[in-house]
């Protein structure tokens, strides 16, 4: 898988692994094996989420690159290949699972509000350092720093820590439903969920790419070498419900070069994080949720 | 541990895994964890030999760098951490292992012998491409480019491609021991046993350093980029007992700034071999072997 900043080599081939298990099945394949969609060399394959729907239910699993090499070699050489599958993983049914939240009021305009949102659980197999621990520790850190300052600003800032992102956003659609009467009053939502940063790049999906605190926004974090992009953002991962229901988005794009060699591998580990990444991450959040709170702004007028 | 070109990191620390176990035994530890001799942060650790002398063997395993850096975490938070350990390697004895040899034969002096040396077994986790695979394809290689030359050289060009070096050297040492006879005939002996290359430096360990040959041989290698080193040469790995046996040897030092990123791990597996590394390698392996076979020289005279 290429390497890419911008992680689109992932996003560009994520079906093969979730949606590829019901193809194969639906034409009669009786296991499923994938490469690894992981853009680094090691051998602890990339894992996730796969999704049959209506298909019949197969063994599908995941081989690491140097594995995946293996079979191809063999397979070139025109060798009978054997594949024994040994499969542990098995599905326990439906548990609860909780959104957490926390705020400060705004000392205005307590009813408007800049959400961050960043989500609580990990796919298994590491331990989630990366996806997405270090989201919750810098929309935490972001909040924290503007909690800290000598006046608090004019508008609320809500962090929700989601649960229950990695069988399919459940955590974001339950908020959403939630919350669905108070959406009107949202300034902006945002939310960091593909690593670490340093955030390259910042885009919008509002409907006035005019607002002045916008202007303000994008200068403030100009010094952190965050670049102003497109007006296509969607919200990221949990808040796309959110955004989809008309609360205007905000993308702070996370440089995601090597995060496809940690992520939902076994290697998702704390010992990744770098601090001068995740302390350029949080301050650019930080900048963010300060002057949309702050300035507060009309991104929804045309 | 230390990322370094000459591998020195790795034989500083070594015995913390070789002889860590006897002495925690001999203390009353009724276990023994090491944290990985690797130079990577992926979650495969690095294993080895261990070696309990008359100590009362008690289990030992290593753990890869980001596991022990959580272990570490739990302990300095004061926090009682409990082990359950899993061990599955079990000794199945002694079996029989072979050394393998081919040479071709000098076309003047037959007797005087120049040989290359790697090993074919390798530690279990990985399939052993770089360690010490690689090696065999190395002096394999530089072999047939002499033996297709127009004209074979003077001297005999003999591989020899040791068994159980893993478990101590055990091929080289059986190796030196059956040839010990003819080993006043040897030219020169020199293994590739730390990775792929390539070549930085010769290093010697002959008496005469002023023979003309070795001149020879050092300056054909420098357009690759080959400088000369000391000549303190032990002989590496499975020819160390011939270097013991009065052998002159070379060491052409390989490039280790990633070996022990994949050493005695899961990861040492094929696609970490470059083709352009193990050419130059191969080429200054050719170069020594064909120079060495055709001027001959002599390198134990003081």
């Amino acid at each position: 898988m290429p390497r890419r900043r911008d992680g689109s080599g992932y996003h560009a081939t994520g079906k093969i692994r979730s949606s590829g298990p019901a193809e194969a099945s639906r034409r009669g394949a009786i296991a499923y094996l994938c490469r690894s969609l992981a853009t680094d060399n090691h051998r602890l394959p990339h894992t996730g989420q796969t999704d049959y729907r209506d298909a019949t239910r197969i063994p599908a699993a995941a081989l690491s690159v140097p594995d995946a090499l293996l079979l191809e070699r063999l397979a070139a050489e025109g060798a009978p290949v054997r594949i024994k599958l040994v499969l542990t993983p098995h599905d326990l049914g439906p548990v609860t699972s909780q959104n957490v939240t926390a705020e400060f009021k705004g000392r205005e305009r307590p009813e408007e509000i800049v959400v961050l949102g960043a989500h609580l659980d990990s796919w298994d197999l590491g331990t989630g350092a990366l996806d997405d621990g270090v989201g919750v520790a810098i929309v935490m850190a972001a909040a924290k720093l503007v909690r800290e300052l000598p006046h608090p600003p004019r508008r609320t800032i809500r962090v929700v820590l989601f649960g229950a992102e990695e069988p399919g956003l459940l955590g974001g659609a339950a908020y959403a439903q939630a919350h669905h009467s108070e959406l009107s009053h949202y300034v902006l939502v945002a939310e960091p969920d593909e690593g670490q940063g340093p955030v390259y790049r910042l885009r919008t999906g509002v409907a006035n790419t005019n607002e002045p605190s916008l202007k303000a926004i994008v200068a403030a974090l100009a010094p952190l070498g965050i670049s102003l992009g497109d007006n296509h953002a969607l919200g990221d991962s949990d808040v796309r419900y959110l955004a989809r229901g008309g609360v205007p988005t905000v993308a702070l794009d996370l440089d995601g070069t090597d995060y496809f060699d940690f992520h939902h591998t076994a290697d998702d580990t704390l010992d990744k994080i770098s601090p001068e990444r995740i302390g350029q991450t949080t301050a650019a959040y930080a900048v963010l949720a300060y002057l949309a709170a702050e300035l507060g702004g009309d991104y929804r007028a045309p």
